[in-house]
């Protein structure tokens, strides 16, 4: 059996304010492509499809025509969970329905868990979708009352579709988790607060393969049996280093599995530049595509009026730009950290002092001081 | 033939801050008991599907859980196309899909309308589902540059699938609009802010039966093809007296039609009671469930303390007191309408004239101004 793995596609994402829909659509396309021709016997999708409950309607859409076409069109069966970002109800509308045309999503947990089963010339896979679920909710759902984290829910759920699958038959996990031992990134938002939200690779040691979502680093999660595909692109600054792609699982028979990645192209880059700002400018540094996606970090000591005003002229898409060494200057070490708890008076000196490097004399003060106090009786007047 | 015909469910719709969705759920179980027994060639819910165009999780669950039962337990076709209150696009995910399951959801205008043909033991019948369309929407997807309102949107739309439907053939149309000479209640959202939103009745003269949506009320509209079945529920204290339920329709082989009027028994009723407070408390005036959504009027002069309060011990779902009588008086009349535009000052003078029925003496605003003054001064030092 040849089956597609992927997750976390985070569809609807905005990125430093852009949004990302026409990036997803672009390499969803090759994606497409890729279905057509490795055809494989099915499509698994781990979580995260969607980046939040209510995606905007552009996210809705293009789902919609990628799903209408795989399932329609190409007639590739696909299973589908929610992650941790998914409305699971709103992700399960209609499956029901949809299952009976191909398209198995599993939203929020039941009281039973149904393997699904797709079949090649050598009989039976069990795939066993373990939507993404709260640790009080699985407890619930499931009547576990011993479930209090991440591990044990995963647990429970394991057990719960073991039982429904024959001895040594071919089978397949589907879970959105954080397997211990695996590589973060900073755009991961956490499962749990507090508590921990690990989960050890063991509890999938009944499957012949683990299709994990959730973590965006495409990576072995420990076993050679478990992977996660990794996001559909670069979804932090903190990735731009990672690979992304689709994972291609070739299962044997007896239900021996190899993997291959493969890369999808992204319409821009997500990548990270360092150097002198004249450097920067002048070409000398960086030879990528202009259109990135680009986080500059600049090397300069010393202040640059409208710095991304100039950048932009070179690297449109620059959403950020850091600088350490000015920061570490110590120019603006005067603010304390919570502006919000400081007075007019309080934050208008610490702003004189990281712009001057001096303090406010008396007479600044009792200048300032006048001038708020004239601000704010003006405004009551206007009030009264 | 026989089918269903019902609009306006309004699923997730608050009604004076309470959510409806144990009330929906409580007749759309007679629905379906109705879907059983009565067993329909087909379904219509002609729009406003939902209440907005994000509904609560509630909603979408009760949607789902229904449409299962109908599609999958009862497999009859349902057609259903989006209102005003829908978002067309969240509402036709998986169209596609859902189609081939007997579940035909015309959400977005597409640039082909497609009838949908179902069969009974005389052949078929053509279904032309209009799905609600800004004017400028359906210009732009059907690339009629005339279209301007509504009356031309819903025409253009006849015009264009009328071509697809063949001569002579049984055929009915499902939109979602605002016939001219029907009755509106108060809680329909207009089509239309400004332009006219009317449509004559007869753009639908080619059909034998048309299916409406949008006006709360079930009334034929002009013509004794053309009917609104009225919404699911009263959404509001202006429907009190208003029946609602839904249209069956037996077609017979050339397309004449009957149409029945079933009720559905609401968990509770909205109702209007009316007479003076100690007549309401006292049970004199009053003999119905007192479970019931109720707005109460009273017919006293004089202001009552905690009305609220004392009618929710006898009326648990009191939900609103009008008191014309003591409004009339005039003991509100001092004040001005948009209180958002006075001062302290002046809404206090305000307060005061409506409590005592006098003006404020020199004395008492010198003090009042006061009293003002130095509650800014301490919040202003405060923050300096």
């Amino acid at each position: 059996m040849r089956f597609l793995h992927t997750s976390d596609w985070h569809l609807g994402r905005l990125f430093h304010g852009i949004h990302l829909t026409s990036d997803q659509a672009h390499v969803l396309d090759q994606f497409l492509a890729l279905v057509r021709e490795s055809k494989p016997d099915g499509i698994i999708i781990a979580g995260d499809i969607y980046d939040r409950a209510v995606p905007p309607i552009e996210a809705v859409e293009l789902l919609n025509q990628l799903i209408s076409q795989i399932l329609v069109d190409y007639k590739v069966p696909t299973i589908m969970i929610a992650g941790n970002h998914d409305s699971a109800e709103r992700l399960g509308f209609g499956s029901r329905l949809l299952a009976a045309q191909g398209l198995y999503v599993a939203g929020a947990l039941r009281r039973e868990i149904e393997p699904i089963i797709l079949y090649d010339e050598h009989g039976p896979v069990y795939f066993a979708p373990l939507t993404y679920g709260e640790p009080a909710f699985v407890r619930e759902r499931l009547s576990c009352p011993d479930v209090s984290n991440h591990e044990q829910a995963i647990e429970a759920m394991v057990q719960h579709v073991i039982r429904k699958i024959p001895n040594k038959a071919r089978s397949v996990a589907i879970a959105h988790a954080f397997i211990a031992g695996s590589l973060e990134s900073e755009s991961e938002r956490p499962l749990s607060i507090g508590g921990s939200s690990m989960v050890k690779g063991a509890v999938f040691q009944p499957f012949c393969y683990t299709a994990l979502g959730h973590l965006h680093n495409s990576q072995q999660a420990g076993n050679p049996s478990i992977h996660y595909s990794g996001s559909l692109l670069k979804y932090s600054f903190a990735e731009a280093f990672q690979r992304k792609g689709i994972h291609l699982i070739e299962m044997d028979k007896v239900g021996g599995i190899t993997v291959e990645r493969i890369s999808l192209s992204p319409r821009r880059d997500v990548r990270c530049i360092k150097g002198y700002f004249k450097d920067i400018l002048n070409h000398s540094i960086d030879q990528g595509n202009q259109q990135d996606y680009v986080s500059v970090t600049l090397l300069d000591e010393m202040p640059i009026l409208d710095a991304m005003g100039k950048l932009r002229e070179k690297y449109p898409n620059v959403l950020q730009i850091e600088s350490p060494r000015f920061l570490k200057k110590g120019v603006l070490s005067g603010l304390p950290r919570d502006h919000r708890k400081l007075s007019e008076k309080e934050l208008f000196a610490a702003f004189y002092h990281q712009m001057t490097g001096e303090n406010m004399t008396q007479e600044q003060q009792m200048h300032l001081v006048d001038v708020i106090e004239t601000v704010y009786r003006e405004e009551r007047e206007a009030i009264l």
